[in-house]
């Protein structure tokens, strides 16, 4: 799917947490035992010792929750910047998700929550689908609408006391993104950041002309050219707060090494759907 | 199609020159005798006397060319808003468009012409094709494409020494929508102000997360809001003295007000592709 392929032999692991070991005598600022992360995140996580250039790594406060801090550059950082970058957001306004149970849509919901904005969000029909409405609720979702719920001609007159929201996120496609574009108010932008149905985002005629939308993209690895490095890790830290109060909570497992074929089983879905799965070395 | 509707029962007509026929005491600047043009352009051209608030009326030079006086208040001003609007062009860079035989479309191309653009041009397959390539060469496009020609894997290589386009256009979406995106270069913007196929715009996740594409509209009745009025008439002006200068031109027939059944006809594509109908009352 992506269009960066790591020359193998590669070692995997894009995110993670480590403890310096040592440091170069020229080093100010880091020490040995510090809690880092790879920020900008970057490949090769996935080993016992690394060694880098000291600007690699972002030294993080020792009471960051680690299995947050393990996960915070990619997905809550994408959460972020696509909540500020694309429209000016009031409080009182609202935006609009699709696949609302990703990491990030329960964090798009956490952050917009934070902020006084209300989120509508879309999940698939499942078993088990109230429940996960009950969930997305409990982090601060102010509606949650399973697709099949939104087969009516007026799906904005499903929304009660919410303005029609000026961003929506799609990380779906296909029919999905449709439903985000039909809660869009006149004006409004949807940011596509995945395709989870791999079906493209078909859009009508009238929408740009009349209805004045625009649609645009977000993809987080070319945010984070070099010249965002302080910006990224301002935005790390702002997130780490928010995890060690409980404000940014999201659903993932922490598991210790050895059961790692477990894991990677869980992650591949093949025990359906499970939590994010943090290894523990 | 559009989603304003005039009362009925309503006078026809939302473009047309005039002569000013007599003015009130209080009115300065308009004699009897002057060409005028309603801008913003209004419904209720086709009749022969109108009464209107002065401040209704632009007054154009006597030498402006008539039949383009007519037309010039839609879709060359849609044109040239098009290209100043959503993205920056110097000379040098490049523009791709569908339905380049359109007047948006030959607007379009002498327009970017007279300001050093190239126009990379998409036709419909249809007999003639080569006449018409060589007409809208004529007019200062640089390449012409009909759709079938685009059917290979990479458009881009059809390009000798054009630069990928910053700026598509879109009046017809589908298959043709497709191909505008295709010729877009990274971080590109695609502009719909039309749908002739009556299909829907349809856009693959990764041009949206790793090409960066945005997709947006343009509608010329939403943008001449009312604080757009001196820009308009500046903007007419600019026209007609372009088309005065025989660089702006487009494809048009006038036509005496005794032949409006035959000229109706045309218009409503009853003998097949035929220019505009500019009706002389």
């Amino acid at each position: 799917v992506y269009p960066v392929r790591p020359q193998v032999p590669a070692v995997g692991g894009y995110e993670g947490v480590g403890e310096v070991y040592s440091v170069g005598s020229a080093v100010k600022g880091l020490s040995p035992g510090d809690l880092v992360i790879p920020s900008p995140p970057s490949s090769g996580t996935w080993q016992t010792y690394v060694v880098k250039d000291h600007d690699t790594w972002h030294k993080i406060s020792k009471d960051s929750p680690i299995e947050y801090a393990a996960t915070v550059t990619v997905n809550p950082l994408t959460a972020l910047r696509m909540l500020e970058d694309f429209t000016t957001l009031s409080t009182g306004d609202s935006i609009v998700q699709n696949g609302a149970t990703s990491i990030v849509g329960q964090c798009v919901i956490q952050l917009a929550r934070y902020r006084g904005i209300h989120s509508i969000n879309i999940i698939r029909d499942r078993a088990g689908s109230d429940e996960v409405k009950e969930r997305l609720k409990a982090l601060g979702a102010d509606e949650v609408f399973t697709e099949s719920q939104l087969e009516v001609k007026n799906v904005k007159s499903l929304l009660s006391n919410i303005p029609e929201p000026a961003l929506g996120l799609n990380c779906v496609g296909g029919h999905a993104a449709s439903l985000v574009l039909k809660f869009l108010r006149q004006g409004g932008t949807m940011v596509t950041y995945g395709g989870m149905s791999k079906k493209p985002v078909t859009v009508s005629t009238s929408s740009f002309i009349f209805k004045d939308l625009s649609l645009r993209g977000f993809w987080l690895q070319k945010w984070l050219s070099a010249d965002k490095a302080k910006e990224c890790r301002d935005m790390v830290d702002y997130l780490l707060r928010l995890a060690q109060e409980r404000k940014l909570k999201y659903e993932m497992e922490l598991v210790p090494f050895d059961k790692f074929h477990s894991a990677l089983e869980k992650a591949l879905g093949k025990h359906g759907s499970q939590p994010k799965q943090v290894i523990k070395f």
